[in-house]
């Protein structure tokens, strides 16, 4: 398989591991390079000590290209940098800011840089920007989401009009037929989050992962619009979160109710109850916990054929 | 073509208009039943007279199959099926309501039944009842919307798992791409709505059809939670709304707001300040207004090609 995402980052599938806060580090970002797509360490949850360590893991446990995604709205994003550039890592995802800020930098040092938007007049700003390639997320992804609602089923084409470059679907996508279906909808390439969250090789709690495997349709919902726009599954930290939004809650008294560490909390420390708990709606397909590379291997094989059944068969089903 | 739905409906392409309200009287469902589609009467906002008027001129402007749309929250539901059985309209779509309640007498007449559903419990629940297809519409679609936000991306999947009937994809779907893509998600048809709001026989107002063809990406939004989950264009009503509901109105201050008639007075009268403009996410798409048999003949010329690319081009794009 080779198109422009695969050549751009030089992997045999156009399929890349989303950069998640407490799931994604060294051991999981490794497993999916090796197993041919692309893992990316998700640096929102790591000091810059720590992501200098798991940048030195990753390229001890794979020869195959990897990245980091950095969320822009964190303190310590410069220091973060410095150590991708010392590292000389080849690939970063950008998230929750602005493209124009960094890109110039990354790409002065020779970095493949990828933006996350969620609408139209983002995905042209990156292309202005000149980033190398855009990730379009819809409202059904897991964690922080954008503020219109987009879902995956319209922004991927509405995305793909508006800007020639490579293009990334994200939200949703948990399949290979999810894959062929982005691809369809004008997509180069998928990132997938929530499956990987339950791998074997990701950094989140068990506890999560098994109620990740538990999560039914509906299970998830978008909660702390006023705050940052978050989608989380439905448990009681929700639930209180969503008594005080019906009631009218300001932004500042819902970050006195979030606190800090919420996210910890519940992915990284397993606290069912109290912690917030960041997945995608997809999670109400994902049925066991995984090996990595398995995950990868048998989206590509169900991609395959689907591919085939809607040539052969007229009809996918 | 030819699969369960085209089979089912005896028409020639898997594509059905939605039965909307204020838009879809006979001059739009004949269009659509006579380009090869299913062509749907929206009696949710016709009396029991009219919605006999409707179906009579329907069967003169159409040899073809056509249907109506039947929401069962309203309060002449009784005297509109027993217009629908007296004219011996084959085909019945309903919604907003238990599919048990009226399929079995519906079934008795000889009458092909589908129901609506936007989650997976009510898809099963339509399959216990005994409804010949479902339509599985997503969190981006326009107008009533199901409580668990669920989008058209995770929810087709999740309904072709739970259920073996022939199953109909809505929400975001107005192009053929978006027929495809749905289709591999698992659909074995699509329901277009937006689409056909903008055509020329539909009977929405002028301004409405020139509003929604000049709406954005993000320039719509779902309202109303507290009352029923409504997608509307974020026009000034829809301001007053969100206003209300950040402060924490109850559903009767909501109610209170809404009044009667509002849909009527955006959508069929063109008042876009104050009326409700229901429409989907996919209005950001659509950029003219055209005959709604084109619209059929396009939208399938354009699924052809996507079938044809995915194979031989390998990727679609």
């Amino acid at each position: 398989m080779n198109n422009r995402i695969t050549s751009l980052f030089a992997i045999d599938f156009p399929l890349v591991q989303a950069g998640m806060i407490w799931c994604s580090g060294w051991r999981l970002a490794s497993a999916v390079s090796n197993a041919g797509g692309l893992g990316l360490l998700g640096a929102g949850s790591m000091t810059p000590e720590i992501l200098g360590e798991h940048i030195l893991k990753c390229k001890a446990a794979t020869k195959r290209p990897f990245g980091v995604n950095v969320p822009l709205i964190y303190s310590q994003v410069e220091k973060q940098m410095e150590i991708i550039i010392r590292e000389k890592v080849g690939i970063v995802f950008t998230s929750a800011g602005n493209p124009a800020v960094w890109t110039p930098l990354l790409k002065q040092h020779g970095i493949t840089v990828v933006h996350v938007v969620a609408n139209v007049k983002s995905a042209v700003k990156c292309e202005q920007s000149g980033v190398d390639a855009i990730v379009a997320e819809g409202f059904e992804a897991g964690g922080h989401n954008g503020k219109d609602e987009t879902t995956t089923f319209t922004l991927i084409p509405l995305v793909r009009q508006a800007t020639t470059l490579p293009l990334i679907a994200a939200g949703g996508i948990a399949t290979g037929r999810g894959m062929l279906a982005a691809m369809v909808l004008g997509a180069d390439a998928v990132q997938i989050g929530s499956r990987f969250v339950a791998s074997e090789e990701s950094s989140a709690h068990p506890a999560f992962k098994q109620k990740i495997v538990e999560t039914p349709d509906g299970g998830t919902f978008l909660a702390l619009k006023k705050v940052i726009p978050v989608r989380l599954i439905r448990n009681p930290f929700f639930q209180k979160v969503q008594q005080l939004e019906d009631e009218g809650a300001s932004a500042d008294d819902l970050k006195m109710l979030l606190g800090k560490g919420r996210a910890k909390l519940g992915m990284f420390e397993g606290n069912l109850e109290d912690g917030e708990l960041e997945i995608g709606q997809v999670a109400a397909m994902i049925s066991r916990v995984e090996p990595a590379g398995k995950i990868v291997g048998s989206i590509m094989e169900e991609y395959d054929q689907a591919r085939k059944d809607v040539f052969f068969n007229g009809m996918p089903c």
